[in-house]
């Protein structure tokens, strides 16, 4: 017997007929012989909807009552759910993040969890239920409630999983899951059977879409396996756990593509400390996030800083941009918001020399210009034209032996 | 300084100008200089969607499920109420019933209160806060969240200002105060300025739906003064207390009508013992609340049994006395529900004789034909013809000197 801890997101929970869909599949789970704890989110676009409605009332609410008015999503779901569990004649029972004992420290709409308490949770188990538990939220050791931020879901499942030492954390989402690129992209794109958790969380950052970040981090820290898989078929999903240097077979385990990404560069930059400094403090204080950067002598004491932004952020970086260089005495600010961010990650990269190069080798034979390049352990990132994107992912895709037989 | 607790109904606070109103009124008590505890309902109807999304998933959901959903509904008001209120510029937190320590038996979606634990409440008012409780619900020494069931948040604040020893219980609805008749049917009604909790008690189970009885009940018991307000004006509302003898001016205090009323009568019933609760245990096992029951001696050893009920009750009340009639050999099953329960009520009559009399008098010259009478110390009802519910309450205010002058 296996304990199984699984997540359906909010597409998964919205509406009845979708409810009981989840019912069915925890409900199989259970009955084919597993302990399961079901951690679900808000229906739909709930949340959406609490938040535009806290609007109309005050254009700032105060974070702790945003939490009191958020954390009634995920115990909908939870409810919903457990009534459609017990229809279908198994012993349930649903539990908010405060009633498990979900504790976290008090930052009220990002709060970090501090611990999970398993008493509640193994009670119920031991009594034969199924237990569903709300996701996104959790508790102070003052009895306030909190809720986790973006993705909140995750990282409550994670963590359960975590607290109660499951065999397996299964992520439901409307993937089925980790594809070696986007398939709309790559048609030749294949699923993957495991990925490693470095691996995941560099794709995850790079913009596949499937799991938070922080939940992967978590699971890594924890050794938690986890699964992803869709809620809307039963094929096998694609594993994230810590992958050993026998199990890495392929160098390169998938392709990335991000086109939400714009290039700002200062130029003539007079080469003193703390002008990097200068600027990137400035765009913190605007909470933009940056994302590459680089930095290239160009004269004796004169540089070109380069770096990129989410287009959303393009004007206000540049405006900040413009006047750091005011300020310090730089020649102009240009900007590209025609440019797309391609990646290979790999966990074998490490221990294969020449991937790199190869990335572009392969870019140069389909003529296509690279203007940033940056790297890490297991990834390697390269600025393009966004026009280029496509090309760019099937060549990479192909070269490093991707494709589908 | 006093301290006052303040409801407001799911109409008060439905949709944000509602709610940004309600918070309005709430921060001029506290600038007039008075601590302030308010107690919320769901906004507007969504309770009733609550449970019609629940219904989609299980015609009959588990009640422990049930009252977490429904839990949600005040909830959210109290976020919502809350920022308002901390957008005014008052400082205000917002407590679950849980979070207060609102204990309650483990009755779930009609729980009890046990005990209002007041340390919680006393430190955020010593703070300087206005406290936003959600009502309706509360939490076993389990930690299972609870709800009361019908008119619950009524019930919450007054429980509430009990265990605060709170100066009084203001209760904000869509009527200014309790008037001697309905208005809509008798358009000389006054308002009450005071009323005694037993006839407020009366009204209150005869139709006029201003308080929920069991809060008043519970008003009683504590020495809690209620006072019942519109939260659309300023008028002063009624106070509902306990009055002395010297207080009692008026003999009767108000007329009450109501219309859903369905008479059956049970014809030729034998005169042995157990008949009648034959009758009456099949009508509660199916749940039919019976209100008047008259039972006459017709012949020697041969009775009629005469009750009513609500109208929505009528077509299976029938079938149940239907077949008690066959199992206890009576004649005949007649029913009507074209007739109506008209009352007076008033703390005077115990100590004035002959107030049925003069009723009945008042009836009779309007021609008024009576089909059943019920007393009680404090109330008379008659079943008339439908037809006659208007003339015989204005006839009947007019009597007994409630007409405004």
């Amino acid at each position: 017997m296996a304990l199984i801890v699984q997540k359906y997101g909010g597409t998964s929970v919205n509406g009845p007929e979708r409810v009981k869909n989840v019912a069915r599949r925890v409900v199989n789970t259970r009955r084919a012989g597993n302990e399961v704890v079901v951690i679900v989110s808000a229906p739909g676009d709930m949340t959406d909807d609490l938040i535009a409605m806290a609007h109309e009332i005050s254009p700032n609410p105060p974070a702790r009552e945003m939490d009191m008015l958020l954390a009634t999503g995920e115990q909908t779901s939870i409810a919903l759910l457990a009534m459609a569990i017990y229809e279908l004649g198994e012993p349930v029972i649903s539990l908010t993040g405060p009633q498990v004992g979900i504790l976290t420290d008090n930052v009220h709409t990002k709060a970090r969890i501090l611990e999970v308490s398993c008493d509640r949770l193994r009670r119920e188990l031991a009594e034969g239920k199924i237990v569903i538990v709300a996701g996104f939220q959790g508790m102070t050791c003052d009895n306030e409630i909190t809720t986790l931020g973006r993705g909140g879901s995750d990282t409550t499942a994670v963590a359960v999983a975590a607290a109660l030492k499951a065999d397996v954390c299964q992520i439901y989402t409307d993937v089925d899951g980790v594809y070696t690129a986007d398939p709309r992209v790559v048609p030749a794109a294949r699923k993957l059977p495991v990925i490693s958790y470095d691996e995941m969380l560099e794709l995850a950052s790079l913009g596949a879409q499937v799991l938070q970040p922080r939940s992967v981090e978590f699971g890594k820290l924890n050794h938690v396996v986890l699964e992803v898989r869709s809620s809307f078929n039963d094929n096998e999903g694609t594993l994230v756990k810590e992958v050993t240097e026998l199990e890495k077979k392929m160098v390169v385990s998938g392709v990335a593509g991000d086109r939400n990404v714009a290039r700002i560069a200062l130029h003539d930059v007079p080469d003193r400390p703390g002008i990097a400094k200068a600027l990137f403090v400035a765009l913190a204080r605007e909470s933009i996030n940056v994302d590459m950067i680089v930095q290239s002598a160009m004269r004796d004491g004169i540089n070109d800083i380069a770096f990129t932004v989410g287009r959303d952020d393009l004007r206000k970086a540049v405006e900040v941009t413009e006047r750091v260089r005011a300020e310090i005495g730089a020649s102009k600010v240009t900007y590209n918001d025609r440019v797309a961010k391609v990646s290979i990650v790999g966990a074998g990269m490490i221990t294969n020399p020449g991937v790199a190069a190869d990335m572009f080798a392969c870019l140069a034979e389909e003529g296509i210009n690279i203007h940033m390049i940056s790297t890490s352990e297991i990834k390697v990132s390269c600025i393009i034209d966004e026009e280029y994107l496509t090309r760019a992912m099937q060549a990479l895709h192909s070269r490093f032996g991707l494709d589908k037989e």
